[in-house]
């Protein structure tokens, strides 16, 4: 099954709350499996729309308890890491889309671009070096304008690495 | 969904794998998730007889490559973590089965008994300290003498700690 | 430096923390460096030993606060893994003595074993396999009846594996 | 004792491992111990310039091997979790000085911003968010000028947290 991890902060507006719902839908009509890290803000949303699409949901928690993760949570893997589980949902997932984000989306932006797992961007983070010699830095991340397209792009970017 | 793990050596007897089948089988049957380290031997045989009867299974695996998972799961989670991810998949479960074992199958023991995971035994460890003066230890392991009997003892002590 | 590993129940006798106390203390008299789980009872003694005697003490802490540590504790590593950084605790030692010990013991025994760590042992864990048409296992704990035999069996087995 | 982490990337400039080089020494003369991830790059610079200044250095590793650390490395330790090893560095850091750095080193800054360990940078990452109706972040990162700045304000940040 493919896997793909949406991550997100764990509080959020209600926009991007829409759009994230809307990412799990789209990613569970296709088939995926949507992985994330079990909580609130986005996470839960995508947990929403993917499992009200009829799909399966993987949430990696930080605590120990299973009961922790959102009601929309098929499979909690608790993991009683913190944030340091941040590197697990990076690891489940053949691509990521991150929505919005503070620090803790941030670390797992970071991973998976260190691991080559591709990274689709809704409004997220935007990264540059503080070297004023050095060229500018091509973008990392591949932007999408609407949550249609960040699950299209994430799609098209995870089949390079189908898995099981 | 009720979770249960299967625990037990990478490398097993035909008759250890025809019962983790059999164990596997059973945790499908009644609609339960088998969770395991993703890998072959008693890994391998519980997650085939779960998918043959048509159960979901989740591999948590010591490496980063999905596809270093056996073909029976359904839900590679690659940790990157070595033998540490044994404390994971305890985690995961709500209750475990332990088939025969070696040393890393024992810690995956001593972490459930440790968090209180039920554990549940079919001729694997047997544990006892070193102390002459000590009265003996209760067998902090539900010992069971069929795959079956594995299955129902497992079921029915994970039912205290549902989950979602 | 040679790092030595301790590891033993949080809450012990004064029976069991007067040996860890000594087995800290001969650590430390070799120049060696004490690893521990930085918590209390054995922990908390064999660290207070080794630096009584002049000794460095690492602790690889459950939590996610040094302040956590035992006073003894020079160096902390706070881990925020809980039970899961006992992993962490046998790959930091090139060989660890077990004193007394509960389930949390079990693991770091049971993953010492795996990993080819050795492993000295003080009226601790005793293992057997349920399988009444198996020899007996050999024994792969190597027991020793004083604190100063501990530190001389794990000093010398250590030396195989000596690090930087 | 004050544990102060520098991060950065496994391969860099010689501009860079003298920044690196000089940040260790000042870390070490004002008694503080040096945690890096332990391997080559700015890690093995620092860890140089920590050791030759006399002082005491800590290299938490992604491997399993102890050998893997730099030389100058004189408490490894091997976690065996690869880039999920980054959390642990910062963790053990009462603060982190970043000096340049790949995606790695961005993981770990991220983590530091969200545990509220004090991030120094020395021409490392710029963060900002992709939402021109949000108003500019304010930079999370206090930057230095120099390697004796960065050690100087890393001191001065990390006494809020003085731990063991």
């Amino acid at each position: 099954m493919r896997m793909i991890g949406v991550i997100g902060e764990q509080e959020c507006s209600a926009e991007t709350a829409a759009a994230a719902y809307a990412v799990g839908a789209g990613i569970a009509r296709r088939g995926g499996v949507l992985v994330c890290g079990g909580m609130g803000g986005v996470m839960e949303a995508a947990a929403r729309g993917a499992r009200e699409a009829g799909g399966l949901t993987v949430g990696i928690l930080p605590g120990t308890d299973r009961a922790s993760a959102n009601p929309f949570i098929a499979i909690p893997i608790p993991t009683g890491m913190g944030e340091g589980r941040n590197v697990l949902v990076v690891r489940a997932s053949q691509a990521v889309i991150a929505i919005g984000g503070s620090y803790g989306t941030l670390s797992e932006i970071a991973f998976a671009l260190k691991m080559g797992v591709p990274v689709v961007g809704l409004r997220t983070w935007r990264l540059a070096k503080d070297d004023p010699t050095a060229p500018p830095l091509p973008d990392p991340i591949v932007r999408a304008a609407t949550p249609e397209q960040a699950v299209e792009l994430a799609w098209r970017l995870s089949e390079r690495a189908p898995g099981p």
